[in-house]
């Protein structure tokens, strides 16, 4: 065995156990080899004792847009209109492939820090950002979503899309024994059409691949395409044939009870982000209904620009605290619920639900451990509510993905992480900040 | 000079020069000695290099149970009913002194940790408590709610809570310089009636103590005094002569317009207590409203068994982000605004607004600073959004009150915090678990 984790406080999120206390995981060759509560014969190369600390699955990031860390807290307090038009949008054309990789290189570092392992992530230049996660250790799902704003004429961005994800597929997807993956992505229903939607489920359905898009985040978006098309933008992809691929959605906001419903009979997810939903004003999904009509929910931060962080726990505690706030029903969705969300519903929505999101046997060894000996985490009753309620992504100790240790105690292993700071502060910020109006 | 913080970015919260680039603040005898851009000619005992650093004002908590920190993670996912009536009053029957020191010495650890430095309290054993935030050099103010169910009987707990608040005005109101405050407390227009109010409203006018109070928490409470007296609860406790005092209510969830008039009017404070309503289903308070109309907004965690955090830094960014969530409105709050309810705001609901909540000469030196030298927090466009949407109490690497450090880099210098967890954990737990049904 590589690593032997002992007397640890493993929430292993399986249903028939979810916590063991005194755990023992051991691993080998990348695997989850032994779980239990006494110690395997097999001997293990390290052994890392957990005494008052909680061993978990990573987290799963399912809605990412990871390089734009590089814009952490440059426009915020905006109208969603003027952030994406006045400050987004040029800042994004001037961003260079340098630019971009800078950012995605702390992205990942924070992720890693907080306890992140596994990123859906939409942005440009993914194969060069599919290259650098192979080299951190990250498991990442990328894709470059297609923006087509005009069907009569032909846009060289369109077609630069197609191809970078053409070359996603062809050189990354299934790279790193399976830790890198591509998907098909439309960027939304309001940024495209038909044409390119059947063509992008297409890609999806030939390779393979989930397929990313964002469906009514805001009110407007939602409701222009009722007024445009007649149906919801859940529903006008689905009578293009879009839910035949396997469908992530980010954000959901505005779904009907009705969308809903194909959302759960296509096995499609939805990736809530509730804080990029609020700082944007666009509202808050309706989750706990999500749940009850069958629809898996994973979590994701969005961008870092409208967040302002990658810390995946603070999405956790959200995701269970507001729709208790907004029902008035504070049993509406539990502490163990909320972390589902972030495990075992992450994997599901990234197509890998017998690879990560548990601690259990035969799954890929992406873990985490949460220092939990701590006057801001003492005294615990029950390490779930622990976990979810007070600590955050600062509280975790050692990051594992596939058996390797990524972040250990204040140490990146894969990532030089005072060069990455510095590359996103001397080369990709005067960019954005040239771009300024 | 007794210290001289140099090279930091300081964020005075003063309007008028709300960041300092590059600043010094130098301290002597327990207050702000000095604030400027240029070295001071005195000499420092100590100089702290502050570069990658932000220095701000303590965070002031306006709503805590500190002591129940005891019990955080106890109680989760209850409606509220059952949460006080299965789960909390019982526990607290049976609470003696020495498990609410425990408690509260761990409490007052996690505040420090996290930047906190100021805390209006409301709990039970308050004397002693005020023996324990002296001698840890804690900013408080302390307050023993009068519980007094029927206004028929003598209630024995009703008189030791007036005897201890006598008690705690007599012995402590004032110490330490000013950083003791006894204030007057009313639990909440439900466990009380006017005769009591009138009695506590006449203690805090004779002594000119605050006087704190829950209000319109939740829907049920609100609408159940309509019913019962015709009246909101602000108004039948203005109708009693409460508001002559200076009045600080917790929650204010279900305030009408007509509420947050009296509240403008008299120059009352709200605790908006986010995180809490949210877990116990409460609702949102309408805090942009509120400052619409000139009421004075601060923040509070309320105890940490519905929270379950001390950690300020949350209820901050939470400020800004629901009230731009449910408005649908980006610019609802923003970043500094949320940030001064947590300063400016608190300082103001404690009666405080001339000696802390700014870093301005002449205040007292409750100063913390916020490590930004972090890939979590990294690149950094605006000081003031990198503080409240990016960063968190646990990137704060020194506290201090009246001068004094009370915490740097890890290291506790007035609390034993190894033997505060051992004594929540050997002594108070027990007590909780006993006490369950």
């Amino acid at each position: 065995m590589d690593v032997l984790f002992q007397n640890a406080t493993v929430l292993t999120l399986c249903d028939d156990r979810p916590v063991l206390k005194g755990g023992y995981v051991g691993i080998a060759g990348g695997k989850i080899a032994f779980v239990g509560i006494a110690a395997p014969q097999e001997p293990a190369a390290r052994t890392i004792d957990c005494r008052g600390k909680f061993l978990l699955p990573g987290l799963v990031n399912a809605h990412a847009h990871t390089a734009m860390c590089l814009m952490r807290g440059y426009a915020d307090d905006y109208t969603l209109q003027d952030w994406l038009y006045q400050k987004i949008f040029p800042v994004e054309a001037r961003l260079d492939e340098r630019a971009i990789l800078a950012g995605a290189r702390l992205g990942f570092a924070e992720m890693l820090r907080t306890g992140t392992t596994s990123a859906s992530d939409m942005y440009f230049r993914e194969p060069a950002v599919a290259a650098l996660a192979l080299e951190c250790g990250m498991r990442v799902s990328l894709s470059n979503a297609v923006l087509a704003f005009n069907e009569a004429a032909y846009d060289p961005e369109t077609d630069r899309a197609i191809q970078e994800t053409r070359a996603l597929i062809r050189d990354f997807h299934g790279a790193g024994n399976g830790r890198i993956r591509a998907d098909a992505a439309i960027h939304a229903e309001y940024t495209s059409y038909p044409a390119v939607w059947r063509y992008v489920t297409e890609l999806a359905l030939t390779h393979g691949l989930c397929l990313q898009v964002h469906v009514s985040e805001t009110r407007k978006e939602h409701e222009t395409c009722i007024a445009r098309r007649g149906v919801t933008p859940t529903r006008a992809l689905y009578d293009a044939g879009v839910f035949q691929a396997k469908v992530l959605a980010a954000h959901g906001v505005w779904l009907t009870d009705e969308d809903m419903d194909i959302f759960a009979e296509t096995g499609a997810s939805v990736a809530h982000c509730p804080v990029s939903n609020l700082k944007l004003g666009s509202g808050i999904a309706r989750t706990a209904e999500m749940k009850r009509r069958g629809v898996n929910v994973a979590l994701g931060t969005d961008g870092c620009c409208s967040n302002n962080t990658h810390d995946l726990f603070e999405e956790v505690k959200l995701a269970a605290l507001l729709q208790k706030g907004v029902s008035g029903d504070p049993t509406s969705v539990n502490a163990y619920e909320a972390l589902k969300m972030a495990t075992v519903g992450g994997a599901k929505a990234q197509g890998r639900e017998n690879e990560i999101g548990r601690v259990a046997e035969g799954f890929d060894a992406d873990l985490i451990l949460i220092d939990a000996d701590s006057p801001l985490l003492r005294p615990v009753y029950d390490p779930v509510s622990t976990a979810v309620y007070s600590a955050t992504g600062r509280d975790v100790c050692l990051t594992m993905v596939q058996g390797r240790i990524l972040y250990e105690n204040g140490q990146f292993t894969t990532i030089d992480v005072e060069q990455a700071m510095h590359e996103v502060e001397a080369y990709a910020v005067p960019i954005v900040l040239g771009a300024q109006s």
